[in-house]
């Protein structure tokens, strides 16, 4: 377990290099310097005994004179699972509702307006074993399932939107299975929910086996503290995705996951970035953490030896700004809360001043993307 | 001047990290370790005696049944200018001519079969003065001026491809300015033109008032080395821009730019390598480098005093593959030529893990899109 001591990125640099270079270092690789939040002594100490990784950072906007400040808290939730795989189904879900409540009440100490958990936060991710058994009996109605009950007790409880991706079976459409994120509003009734667009069919990620790309479009939810979306996973490398959100007009896109590092630690921290960037929004990028070993041997079409585990879940869930900034990440190796606190503002402000919406010349594209997907399509290739 | 003596992140890095971490930054930051190339002691004395950062990469691909390796050597040039802006324009031309002829007459000992300038790398960054004269004297015929004529040579005497991206007069439609690209085979034929398709309105990029977006669309120039694209400066910011020049089949797409510290640094690690990841392909951003000072004030329409220069271009040219690894950066303050050998057959084996083409869903999104530029277009917003 050797290789997973490296904690986080930051702690290494802030251990080694000087002060004046470090303030270099820290502007090319995170941007603008952010503001840290004071967080509560009684939210610091929850945090040190319930180990698990607490930070707290702020992206202030410029003051505006016909507009207040829009700030708003958001909460970033990465965790371990908690029981074995092969424990009972319901005890394993059981123990993350408890698991999770505990951080998140923890975040409602923080002031978080908006929690955002992992991708199908109540189970492990057991896609990569292509068992159907019991794997499919995590899934759980979107509108009335246990879980969502769970999430709009917490929200009732704290004020605060949840939004809680789940492993949903949609009974109304032929018990269907979706990878989906319910979206819980501060006064507990379910807003709605917003399924994963893009599927992976990549290393263990055998997902398309078990449910279809998402049918949920690209909808914009209307919160009381700002107009979210939620772009599971796989959908982060997708910039026409993100792009689309934007275009209904988003102002902070979570992208709730469940990656690992041998496969996209690289990736991690440009995708979501890039995409705060040319969207002018906010994203909260969220990755599960830790191993997780599964009864059943499990090949990868890799050429290797059956196995047990999916390999290690790398945390470092950050935030990422239209201004080109992010927060540090999380731990790669604890459970973790992030909270940042988002001045909206900062979107149009960046907007503003970049223009990205009106330079894009998005009916050139329009019409350039609709012939590419013809089967009559011929790439425009100059020869000698 | 202090604050530009912090000369590169990756030496930063490897003068204070000891081994075993800095091997886990690296693969955090810049993904796999690459395989340094062992330059010709020619090119490496000559790059010192002229005074300019000399780097060598590898980006591998696994080997195949059916195909050899494809691999080409790129060799991207970064450089100051080298008369103060009020000398002659010709003698401007002549100077930057004869220093870009000596670092690719060093690619050529380097083995690079395709060279890509800066952009506008024949003269001052002038737009920021919204001056016409004397800058407009620097645009010059793409297919018959002085400067694609002296590409030409370099292309025939060292059988390279040249990308050389100018200031274009267009005498054939009414005079008009462009921010174009010529290609220069290396057979010494001007394959074609690409023109910029994104023009900015920030900070002192005020080429909008030089010249129009292009209308050249997104082709790609078949060379006897690979299929390459030529994605101007500010169109790195827009992701649909990428794409296009993928669908239509683009292997490499260069990014000449010219950009400064203040505004963009952080975003330029994350821009061009996000396209790399994105369309499975591999990206090469270039900026060009130093202080370029004007004889006339301006101001910048930011509020604070006329000044004469436009701020620190950073340099720091990279590479970026499909795979997510990049290259380090060239220097941020010295003229440069980074040499990166590309196997471009890791293109399609990433393609084949990854599948974004084919997980895109590009059909719905021509769909969207097309109904987002729309007037009537209303965002679908969910509410309680």
């Amino acid at each position: 377990m050797s290789e997973y001591v490296f904690e986080s990125l930051e702690k290494t640099l802030e251990t080694y290099i000087p002060d004046a270079e470090l303030k270099e270092i820290k502007r090319i690789l995170y941007g603008k310097e952010l503001r840290k939040i004071i967080l509560p002594q009684t939210a610091l100490d929850a945090a040190l005994e319930r180990d698990f990784d607490l930070q707290g950072y702020a992206f202030d906007a410029a003051p505006e004179q016909l507009r207040g400040p829009r700030v708003v808290r958001v909460g970033l939730i990465q965790n371990k699972i908690i029981l074995p795989t092969d424990a009972p189904v319901l005890d394993q879900i059981t123990a993350l509702h408890k698991r999770v409540g505990e951080i998140v009440e923890v975040a409602a100490i923080c002031g978080v307006n908006i929690v955002c958990l992992q991708e199908a936060w109540t189970m492990p991710f057991a896609f990569c074993t292509r068992e159907r058994v019991p794997w499919t009996e995590f899934a759980e109605s979107a509108e009335d399932g246990f879980t969502t009950h769970f999430c709009q007790e917490l929200a009732k409880k704290y004020n605060m939107v949840v939004v809680s991706p789940i492993l949903e079976r949609d009974e109304i459409h032929g018990g269907t299975l979706w990878n989906t994120a319910v979206v819980v509003s501060n006064t507990g009734t379910v807003l709605g929910k917003s399924r994963k667009n893009h599927i992976p069919r990549v290393g263990d990620f055998n997902e398309s086996t078990y449910y279809m790309e998402g049918n949920t479009g690209h909808r914009v939810f209307q919160t009381q503290f700002g107009k979210i979306a939620v772009n599971i996973c796989y959908g982060r490398h997708h910039p026409l995705n993100w792009l689309m959100y934007s275009m209904h007009g988003a102002e902070i896109i979570f992208n709730p996951s469940a990656t690992v590092g041998a496969l996209s630690e690289p990736m991690w921290s440009i995708e979501a970035r890039n995409a705060a960037i040319a969207n002018h929004c906010f994203t909260c990028a969220i990755n599960r953490v830790g191993m997780e070993y599964f009864k059943n041997e499990f090949t990868s079409g890799d050429g290797k030896k059956a196995h047990h585990d999916f390999g290690h879940f790398y945390g470092s869930s950050y935030v990422a700004a239209p201004d080109g900034s992010r927060s540090p990440g999380l731990s790669r190796i604890k459970d973790g809360l992030l909270v940042a606190e988002l001045d909206l503002n900062l979107n149009q402000q960046i907007a503003d001043k970049w223009n990205f919406k009106m330079t894009g010349r998005y009916d050139l594209y329009a019409e350039e993307l609709t012939k590419a997907v013809q089967h009559a399509f011929r790439p425009n290739i100059v020869k000698e």
